[in-house]
């Protein structure tokens, strides 16, 4: 099966408590399907200017990842630049848009008749473009955030309303339902469309809620956090690959797939940019679910 | 198996968004015990004042708590005044030690013979009386909190150092070890003494770290909180009440003692002082542990 992935690329300034980065890979869409090409076919859908540098994309190409519908036009590639001071919570310093601004996807006939979508935290407006692309689709998902949220809601509600599995922080799940009880709160955001929704915790994990049961993920015991950028996306990758490499949606795979999502964020969070995430394998990824096993199961 | 504890014994004021409660019993020992009766012969160490009501007895010996060292003195019974106003922390607004400020704990023959202790969070100094006092315990656990880390702390290592099982908030954690990392600040905290450290989380949970395994433990989806005064108190209690009951200390036993603590801390918030404890049987609390395991297991 084949996943197709919708978010930004972006040239980061990060800064740590660990160290610092300039210009350096990023953003969702490339956070995310260099995790899900372990599982599946992955192909991305983005834009980046004239400056993205030529080892980026020999990186995505030596990983397999499919670039048909990475645009490159006249302009600069978006740009964020943060800081991290707890590793919790990231400052943003920056914001540049620059070509990402006049962003159009177009999907080519090979990647419309992909069968798994994820839609990465991006305007709303445009995961609607790209959704109505996509009528084949045999499963629909979308991460967002709280920039969204109370900028974009009614787009964001469509979204929402269309896709089968919503990825959303526990904060940005309480502003998105105005529900303190992060149960409720999950309930209520079923509600909005989905079949699934998966409330990331940062540090605690994360959790699946469903109509029919819930299932909590624990975070792996990661020895040094050196970035927690793009932990959201990379769990998101791992999810939705095994998904696509399951072709199921029952309650197992589900629950398997929160704990992929799981490992494939405790790898992407030990290094800057996705220097972690491209050096590994399945193997690295069965070694530690094996260890996750052991630490929830009894 | 039988199984000793000591803590506070209290008459309390408390108010959380859903309600009122005047001079309702409380204290750490109460809820402990509350629970661990359930699991196997509790004993509580403790003191009251002249105007403990006759009921709060009687409900205790109605539920075969042991009360042999629960000792009546003339005087007022320790009081806690507290607030939450977002049940996450409480705010005190008054404590009166009472009759526990001379409390000088003295066990009686039988009691000494316990084979399990739980040294509630209390003064270090009592928690080291009564722990010499039990020469012959097979299994020995300690709790305690901020006010002791800062303002009793050599007495605290003390008891750390001397127990098999400590049980401590995150916070806390990080305050005890100075260590942010919550996975470095339990292992620095084992080395401090226990085989085993019990962090407890609040909503997330609670995980248990020994040199062997780490083990994740979820929240129980609690519909409604009411009152979480005891929460850790009450997983306590179904912690070592299973151990008590289960006569050892291997991965497996303390995995299913994290469970029976969540379990019962789930019960303990949704109610003020002990009244849905004092409803619940070995059934309630099998069949929510069930519920639990479809939750984690995968």
């Amino acid at each position: 099966m084949s996943l197709l992935i919708v978010g930004s690329i972006a040239l980061d300034n990060i800064e740590t408590p660990f160290g610092k980065v300039v210009r350096s890979l990023g953003g969702s869409a490339i956070f995310t399907s260099m995790v899900s090409k372990n599982f599946c076919k992955s192909s991305i859908v983005g834009i980046v200017g004239e400056d993205f540098p030529k080892e980026h994309f020999e990186l995505l190409v030596k990983n397999k990842i499919d670039t048909q519908d990475l645009e490159v036009v006249s302009g600069k590639t978006f740009h964020w630049s943060g800081k991290y001071n707890d590793l919790n919570k990231a400052e943003t310093l920056d914001t540049q848009l620059n070509v990402f601004a006049d962003f159009n996807p177009q999907l080519c006939e090979e990647n419309k008749k992909c069968d798994y979508l994820f839609l990465g935290n991006i305007d709303p407006v445009l995961q609607i473009k790209v959704l109505k692309q996509m009528n084949n689709a045999k499963i629909t998902a979308c991460d967002t955030m709280n920039f969204w949220i109370s900028g974009a809601r009614e787009n964001l509600l469509e979204v929402i309303n269309n896709v089968d599995i919503l990825f959303i922080n526990e904060d940005e799940l309480r502003m998105l339902t105005e529900v303190h009880n992060i149960f409720d709160a999950a309930k209520k955001a079923k509600e909005m469309g989905p079949k699934f929704v998966i409330v990331k915790r940062g540090e605690y994990g994360a959790f699946a809620y469903s109509d029919k049961f819930i299932f909590f993920a624990p975070v792996y015991p990661v020895k040094k956090v050196i970035d927690p950028t793009g932990a959201g996306d990379s769990f998101a990758g791992g999810f939705m690959g095994y998904l696509a490499s399951a072709e199921n949606l029952d309650e197992t795979t589900i629950k398997n797939a929160m704990i992929f999502g799981t490992v494939t964020a405790s790898f992407n969070v030990e290094s800057f940019s996705v220097d972690r995430l491209s050096n590994i394998n399945m193997d690295d990824i069965s070694a530690r679910k094996n260890e996750i096993e052991r630490s929830i199961l009894f």
